[in-house]
């Protein structure tokens, strides 16, 4: 097996495998070092930041007098890492004194910075390439000659540290890898994300956009977008009602006493906002979860076994505090709407309930087309039991009652010991984002906790009062991952149900035919079809172009002939040829699209 | 003309017209002193608060030994006010020293407070009725016999001061006037008023709570008023959007820093939550308005003259610090949701702009069967122009613009000069509450400020930069309020369209007709109609009172007849007959009634 010389942070150097994880994260260190070089090569006087090697590829931020590194000059760079991987060099392990480094750096506020937070007893070891010199934090590979096949992607914005307060460098990523072939492979599977990135597409589309100057994590949804997440709340409402289930609405503020009952602020304080003062001794908390609200509404009435399985839904608003580099488009967000629900049983109804649960979840799929995902069944460690709510009776009823429901349902799933939450087992349904992320998509959580600590009851058929279990539930999560997941498995072509513009009508001439265009819309907007007319000053086969690019599912045609047959040339989203049909014809076809949630790939 | 003698704070006595205000003002201070002196005779030991009188009537606080006031001793303390009524007492003033004061009181925390409070340099002024001593704060009758048409309405609880951190003390409600006609009349409107209360009909029929201990003035919606709210929601939203509106969801938390460009933190800022501190420099702030999270909508794109009049709509939710004693129901809240929308117009649109805007409000009315309203058009006062928006231009022909609109479309309306806001001219249309309170029901703001403050553009057909205008307006105002107002015009009643179950089935024995209740019920449900079937083993004539309790729009029975026959046996609400029809007839009668928002008084 190849073997590569790789340079520790101590400035040991030792042999490791090529092939092996921690040579390719020494290969992409070298890669930003080198990159970090070129940078100083190719502009006098810029400021470097850090030199970090990720997960897929690396990073450097750079701070440029005048204008920022621009996209173009990343080829320019690309050839002064090529001129570097051609020399001699190789890199070389320094201790120096602070002193001694800080004169290195000269006027750089940034590695002055980086300099001093890795200093350790007046000395910092750093990595010397060709006179180029950073501090020691990553195994390196020695030799450049082994950085051949690399490529800078993209510049992005960085606040220095990641705070909104210190001033904005030019990130820089770039990918590396041994093998050309790998590099090509990677290469192409970016653009696939890409093409799929919902924050791409939901700006080529005007879904959403978020803005960190009136507030990081907190998206807008524009009118298309909001048309796309109205129509699956509707959706998602009705079939719960259906199923069911009680919609409530909840108020988004709660007293913090209420969190401290719960344990959320024992437990989950960091990942919440902070609380409010508002006199009278009251101290209000943006809930971080809706489980608390529920159980109030559980609480307002004493509760009698015939109303069990109770299910209480809502969408409801939650805030948490997620760190603002952790924030991205729609997927990572502070203020988000859960479908979220909690149903109260009785011990014996888990099974039936659980399994009522898992049918909803399945038939939402569908409706969706979502086919990629995966079970996970989590248990209680049974090494360990110590670590969980003490109920041994109640967690192995219940245990067994989810894995008999799950095989009633011929579902395959992987049942994963040690792995369940302290207050009970749960189930969940993971699916992959465009970036080949997992993520909890559904969730089907028992729990024997909160209903102890807020002492929540009902009164048997026995006449006494018995304790229920609480079982939280999400089926399409939040509005606002769900949509970010839509949009990236449809590649922004949504289906027609839930397409903001369904319809785009062009009139041939708009003089002509503009008013009969405009009949049809109207038409269609009475039977609930969005539907607008295409009026502008433009040729039509760039409207038609547009409609396309927009990824309207049907672009309608009309001039003479349709206006003498009562008809429209329709053309379907993704296809070439316009086909001919009656009006009745066309609406038939498109309310069956609707009713149905068709989607053609 | 009669008069009557009072005695004011400083111990002054003089004469005044017994039907004037003040000596109505006297009598209720008056009967407020003797309820204080009735409760100190009845309950020795008793600690004493404020005695205050209202606008429509008085009240005491009193903090008993052991057991609270029950609403039963309501009934001795009236014997013991007219006891007194009876006696020789009459009020005299007393100057105390402090000393003297605090002795007269004992133990009483709450009065030896009220002392200390209303001390000056050493001495208080008190009231001295038949040796029980209150703090002398408001003009009192002198003669006792004067209080003879009084009544004690009711005991609640009210934290001393009105801080939840402080003790819950009892407050005991009465009304009282010199003739006995009025006071029947007073009594009679209080109980038609409690009728429509939309706090007690909310807990009869299950709508809503609030629960100050886990939020003062946050409202949870229990199923059967989050339908209502629901269907309310779903029908604007797409009244608006068949209206050329596009709705939006844009976040209820935005930068600190947008509310100090609006100027609502300079002007508005005792009615705003507290801003969080969320490190990194950022201070979020839960909105108290949605018109800067519309403006950023706005401003995300370049707007050009052929997109307006641009209409930006949301059900938006905002948060204002409501003082705790002011909440009510869901009348005053903290945490509303306003259907709210933001027009961007030229100049030149904001007449057809307006009279759209109006149309859209009367046409709602009408669903919703609103009559009792009238129109208030505020201008600036032409006397004090530099008081407002500087911009004369804008302002003439604004203000004639609205007045044109109200005139063509044949309204009468009541001009108010000098009440327009600061920033234009507006449109109030204000209602009555079943408390006989005016409310503002639905707006109509322009305002030229916002967009001069967020320097917002569009561009005009000439190519350059032009200010648009923006109008605020709201139809159906807060969920919360509209919801409260509806409540109260309908008594409960609501029509069938907004009723959360329009239809009860009843079978005549479950075990016989229970199956085919089901089978209706599931067939109804189908076509959308909210239905139930009361399987409950009670007596039919017993469900069918509850059923009229719910104030439940149809109550179907259903037995032998009904079954062979595929009919239902049909009892409308309010209506002593029943009525039989098949299964069809009726479906075709209710969803009639549904799709026609048909409201029967």
């Amino acid at each position: 097996m190849a073997q590569v010389a790789v340079m520790n942070v101590d400035g040991s150097v030792n042999k490791i495998d090529r092939d092996s994880k921690e040579s390719l994260d020494a290969l992409r260190q070298l890669s930003a070092l080198m990159l970090k070089a070129a940078l100083q090569k190719e502009f006098a006087g810029i400021r470097l930041g850090a030199d970090v090697a990720e997960e897929d590829g690396f990073y450097v931020d750079s701070d440029k007098d005048e204008q920022q590194v621009s996209a173009d000059e990343l080829s320019q760079l690309e050839a002064a890492i090529k001129a570097i991987a051609k020399s001699e060099a190789k890199v070389e392990f320094k201790e120096l004194s602070v002193e001694e480094a800080l004169a290195s750096v000269k006027d750089d506020p940034f590695s002055t910075e980086l300099i001093n937070e890795n200093a350790k007893d007046g000395k910092v070891a750093m990595y010397d390439l060709d006179g180029v010199l950073a501090v020691a934090n990553a195994p390196v590979l020695v030799y450049v000659n082994l950085v051949k096949n690399y490529k800078l992607l993209s510049v992005a914005g960085a606040y220095w540290k990641g705070m909104s307060s210190n001033p904005m460098l030019q990130r820089i990523y770039g990918t590396v890898f041994y093998k050309k072939d790998d590099l090509e492979a990677d290469l192409k599977a970016r653009q696939e994300a890409k093409e799929r990135d919902h924050r791409v597409i939901g700006n080529q589309l005007d879904l959403f956009f978020v803005d960190p100057k009136v507030g990081a994590g907190l998206p807008y949804w524009m009118p298309k977008g909001a048309t796309i997440r109205r129509t699956i709340e509707r959706y998602i409402i009705d079939k719960e009602l259906a199923d069911g289930y009680e919609h409530v609405y909840t108020p988004v503020l709660m007293n913090l006493d209420a969190y401290k009952t719960s344990g959320h602020w024992a437990h989950y304080r960091e990942d919440m906002f902070p609380p409010m003062d508002m006199g009278d001794g009251e101290m209000l908390e943006l809930r971080p979860m809706n489980c608390p609200s529920h159980i109030q509404v559980y609480k307002h009435h004493i509760r009698s076994y015939r109303e069990l399985p109770l299910r209480i839904a809502e969408l409801g608003m939650m805030h948490r505090y997620e760190k603002s580099g952790a924030l991205s488009g729609l997927q990572r967000v502070r203020e988000m709407t859960l479908n979220d629900g909690h149903t109260f049983v009785a011990l014996e109804q888990i099974q039936d309930e659980f399994a009522k649960i898992l049918k909803l979840i399945m038939d939402v799929y569908k409706d969706f087309d979502i086919t990629d995902y995966t079970f996970r069944l989590s248990y209680r460690d049974p090494k360990n039991t110590e670590k969980y709510f003490a109920n041994d009776e109640m967690w192995e009823r219940s245990q067994s009652m989810l894995k008999a429901a799950m095989d009633s349902l011929g579902l395959d799933y992987y049942e994963a010991e040690g792995e369940a939450a302290f207050y009970g087992p749960k189930l969940d349904i993971q699916t992959k984002t465009a970036l080949g992320n997992e993520e909890t998509m559904s969730t089907i959580q028992l729990d024997f906790m909160l209903p102890e600590k807020f002492d929540l009851h009902y009164v048997g058929e026995d006449g006494k009062q018995h304790r229920p279990v609480m079982i939280h539930r999400g089926v399409v999560g939040t509005m606002e991952r769900f949509v970010a997941y839509l949009t990236e498995i449809y590649k922004g072509a949504f289906p027609t149900w839930l397409s903001p513009e369904q319809v785009v009508i062009i009139p041939v001439s708009d003089e002509k035919h503009g008013a009969y265009a405009d009949e049809l819309a109207k038409k269609f907007k009475a039977a609930q079809i969005r539907a607008k007319v295409d009026h502008r000053n433009e040729k039509m086969g760039y409207k038609i172009r547009e409609a396309q690019t927009q990824k309207v599912p049907y672009t309608l045609v009309v001039g003479e002939d349709e206006m003498a047959n009562d008809s429209v040339s329709v053309r379907k989203y993704g296809e070439k040829d316009q086909n001919g049909m009656t009006v009745d014809a066309f609406m038939d076809e498109i309310l069956h699209d609707i009713a149905t949630y068709s989607r053609e790939d």
